[in-house]
């Protein structure tokens, strides 16, 4: 096992109700900044749960944060925060919306004047930020508790993340309930994604880390077993409790502490996002299976141990094993109605120099676990995907 | 799945060389106190590692906290700090050290006079605690990121526990090197206390929630893979890392998040300690098969997944495979070097009446997941340990 830090402190409260309890988590005295994404929360029940909640509580409230969160809007937002003497953010939304909540948070008073440093040096400037919370609306990310976030910038085309000890989210609630009207495409996605996380984390080499091996099968399995579950009963509470706490735990930190992490798939899946627009699980779904396939020796020992214990295939061949099991992870994206193919998004190979490009701009020539995904190695990668 | 709160928001540095870390994770001001127990610290290079990390530091040093800690010892230590203006608590040992700090840091300042109480009461009218952090030498309780405190009064013969959200500890060093030189005994008892803690959160009835569950199998498997190798290879760094990081994990909470929780083993065991000064481990090994087989029927669901997943028994019966499992249980406690039967450590039931008494005087009279285990279905499990 790895040496590692592992810190987890924001509060998680889960459970069917437990909107209620945010007013005893947020000081009374708080000048509260409500942000949310489309406006789903205005016809579901939540925003109104949350009115309810924070009665008495100085409340203002900004829309608008897309999925992918765009630098151009949130810089908006920070001269908001700035100019009405907000001390207090609660982000209500998915990931997108959490995601850029951590970037208000921190940018608030950031001690540079060009923001979007933040983005090119993965936050290592940021000295403090506000304090914020979230009511998670749909189980993906992870980043409702742990202190990750990703940021786009439209007029560039740049898809960065960012790091800091300070923009962990104070209390998560996370109310199952909240996400039976979610449409089919973002459960979906958001299974494929909590799926691709847990196997950034686990689809390395071994490194002797049995409980870290060990939850990753668990929460795959989970979702393996409750993913096609929560497309065909939208309102079964367990099989969404499931999934919310499977989501969560899969980039919580748990499962990356200690064991070597490969994050190359994420890599090149975010240049698919900001040249092309897809939706960020698509991209993982199309990037994933011919990452494996590209770096199967490397990963040969990890790829039989998924095979084995994940998908129980333990006849054949080792290398059969491992076909078996490339092949049926695309099948679980595909069945979960995501596309694995840039050909099935109608995109060709003709943006892949562009791709190649950015991630050059972007210092990203030698990535995964072994730092052996070169340039040359992404375009091949990205060539399958076609 | 049930309603839950995990708040685990102590920070976990773990690894070869870690005990460096505190001095960037202390206050230098802080004037601290470090409480052990036995003195082994002095002996296999702990101490010096944790002087030579707190360079520079005021350090006072107070020794002697026992196994069980005793409330006569600790109700001294809180008058010393009390009285040297110490404001910063540093336990380097195992859960003893580490529950007995707690309740320190939470005594220090306690509102009432009587110390006492904050057992009594569970801790109810704690309102601060001074701030701590731990050196972990013995992977057994999970005290190093729980905010639980285990206290026995020699006087008495009572053994409670409290629990308070300011007592999580600040920083928890894990260092599996320094476990190479333990005792056979003490690995096996935390080896013991670790499964019988992952078990209690467990073998409960199903709840659905999968990874709760998984994850609980995974620690389970762990143990008895790496369990016996421990003791054959004390130091094995793998070995002693998957081993320490199972017994942090089995009571950080994550596995009782939004599940029903037994406890029963626990209760009844304690009143051993208390009365007979048995190792902890030791007496859970005692109650444990016998209240299994106890309240076999009902628990009868998740002993059989129990017996399936973890034992991987799959052929019988089902009443077949959950005997296998009990009994796979017991021996793997004896395998271990811990003995499972009262008779093994030469008690007879001469003293079933007064540990009967002493739960009744605690108001331990309906314990279990579904508080049904009464004094007479204790009774019966005490004397079926004999």
């Amino acid at each position: 096992m790895q040496n590692f830090t592992l810190h987890t402190p924001t509060k998680i409260i889960f459970g069917k109700g437990q909107i209620a309890q945010l007013s005893n988590e947020i000081p009374k005295d708080a000048r509260i900044l409500l942000t949310y994404g489309g406006g789903s929360i205005k016809y579901n029940g939540v925003l109104s749960q949350v009115h309810d909640a924070l009665e008495g509580y100085t409340v203002e409230v900004l829309g608008g944060i897309e999925p992918n969160p765009a630098y151009e809007t949130l810089i908006k937002a920070v001269e908001y925060v700035r100019h009405h003497e907000i001390d207090y953010l609660l982000a209500v939304g998915g990931g997108s919306v959490i995601d850029g909540t951590k970037f208000i948070a921190a940018a608030v008073n950031y001690p540079h004047d060009d923001l979007w440093e933040i983005l090119t040096t993965c936050g290592a400037y940021i000295t403090s930020a506000i304090p914020f919370s979230c009511v998670l609306t749909l189980p993906a990310t992870g980043s409702e508790t742990n202190n990750i976030s990703v940021i786009s910038r439209r007029k560039t085309g740049d898809k960065l993340h960012f790091v800091s000890s300070v923009i962990f989210p104070q209390v998560a609630i996370l109310d199952p309930e909240v996400t039976f009207s979610l449409p089919s495409r973002q459960t979906a996605n958001g299974i494929v994604d909590a799926f691709v996380h847990t196997l950034e984390q686990y689809l390395t080499y071994p490194a002797n880390a049995k409980v870290q091996d060990r939850y990753a099968e668990g929460l795959l399995m989970t979702l393996l077993e409750e993913g096609p579950k929560a497309l065909k009963e939208p309102e079964n509470y367990d099989v969404r409790a499931n999934i919310m706490w499977t989501a969560t735990q899969a980039l919580s930190g748990i499962l990356g502490a200690g064991v070597p992490q490969d994050w190359a798939t994420h890599m090149l899946a975010h240049q698919l996002t900001a040249l092309h627009g897809l939706d960020h699980a698509q991209t993982l779904a199309i990037i994933l299976p011919h990452l494996l396939q590209e770096k199967r020796s490397v990963k040969h020992a990890k790829l039989l141990q998924y095979a084995e214990r994940v998908w129980k295939f333990t006849e054949d061949s080792e290398e059969e094993q491992i076909n078996h099991a490339i092949h049926a992870t695309r099948q679980f994206f595909e069945s979960m109605g995501v596309k694995t193919r840039l050909s099935d998004y109608q995109l060709d190979g003709s943006s892949i120099p562009a791709m190649i490009k950015k991630l050059e701009q972007q210092g990203l020539v030698a990535l995964g676990e072994h730092q052996d995904i070169t340039l040359d190695v992404s375009k091949r990668i990205y060539e399958a995907s076609i």
